[in-house]
């Protein structure tokens, strides 16, 4: 399978097939509004790109070689992590949201598993070494093209932390009790953790997927500005750790 | 978060920060192999792009505007459809694999959850209505920078499905004991439905997260071509459907 989308990725990024034209969605379905147009300019022979629909979807298209431009959504990773019963949060160095908390967290890299990724950015924003343990959360947020998977996480020898400037003004472990829910820089963070300590409380940790709605420009804890839809929730026999 | 990381991308597509010049490895870390440069010219200003690597990453930069062409990982989203203790496959009708089996899956678009994606590219691959029960296999591949999530999922009414040209040849539903394991076209699928299998056995689905590591070229069901690692098995109380 990913050798077949690899090389149709490639294949459609140089050739729009015929048989595409009119395929995507039911029949006399509206076609979606045109958006405004992100890219000018093509990558491969620097032609100029226009905005079409051959697919349903509206692609960047070269007029010159059929090059496709395609977008496609982006893979946020980062971690809970938690030691001696307590959750390390990084205070925001850099806009948006500076001074507020969060959870170590960016964008996966090529060439990187999403496990690893996630241990190279808890490493970059809060100076930690950690143990991924398993994936935890799945959030899908449609509105911005984002999915963000979020590992459950100890710290490791030699259970060290740092804020790492400029990303971090400050890296702290909080009981579930003191996580300052007032001060949370992303309803994404917010939620993940409402469910981690439930699971806290329980005993057991579940994995979490669903999508987040969350109205554009909305804060994360202003109530209403965000829901969890979709949500499945899938109960595991492990154990959380002691508090 | 997600306001964070969109902005912060928009930022370090047009400016690199100075501070991030250095970061990215441990010191003394070699850095990494120069890739071959994919792309020549920039989409926003139609300038020279070339490889530069500000941040233990390589990276397309624009020589003109300075722009940073991000490559990130894609997402590929799709099922494993059960209808009456029988499992939903597609015979592929394009290259590359053409003429063997796989599950329908597709890349995950913009604007759409990863749900909705798997169940659209099974619409559209074996023309199945589907519902969706949850996540079930995770898979980094990170030689092709590429993630596979494969949703458990079940027929809808009206309860029919059709090969659609010209992407299947076939579509049908096979008994555990048929699934056709000489002739399917991607070893993500191979793994994929031996733990399926191996879970409708037991009575009880896990979750299924780790990395495939496959040598470039080889098939799906050469021995040692490929292997899952750092395999994350959650067991959940959630029954397989009955035989």
């Amino acid at each position: 399978m990913q050798q077949q989308l690899e090389q149709q990725q490639q294949r459609r990024q140089h050739q729009l097939p015929a048989a595409a034209a009119g395929e995507g969605g039911p029949a006399g379905a509206e076609p979606p509004p045109k958006p405004k147009q992100q890219f000018k300019f093509c990558r491969m022979c620097g032609g100029a790109l226009e905005l079409v629909l051959p697919d349903g979807n509206w692609r960047h298209v070269c007029t010159q070689c059929q090059y496709v431009d395609y977008q496609n959504p982006r893979m946020v990773v980062g971690t809970i992590v938690q030691h001696e019963g307590r959750i390390l949060l990084c205070r925001r160095g850099i806009e948006p949201q500076r001074g507020l908390w969060t959870v170590p967290a960016g964008y996966l890299e090529c060439g990187e598993s999403s496990a690893a990724g996630a241990a190279r950015e808890t490493l970059e924003e809060a100076g930690a070494q950690v143990h991924i343990d398993a994936p935890y959360v799945m959030f899908d947020i449609p509105q911005i093209s984002q999915i963000y998977l979020l590992f459950r996480a100890r710290l490791a020898p030699p259970f060290t932390f740092a804020a790492r400037e400029p990303e971090s003004l400050e890296a702290a472990l909080f009981r579930p009790e003191d996580i300052p829910w007032d001060s949370l820089a992303f309803s994404s963070v917010s939620i993940a953790l409402k469910h981690y300590v439930q699971d806290l409380e329980r005993g057991s940790f579940s994995v979490h997927q669903g999508v987040i709605q969350k109205q554009p420009g909305s804060g994360p804890n202003e109530p209403g500005s965000f829901q969890l839809v979709d949500h499945v929730q899938l109960d595991t026999p492990a154990p959380a750790p002691s508090r």
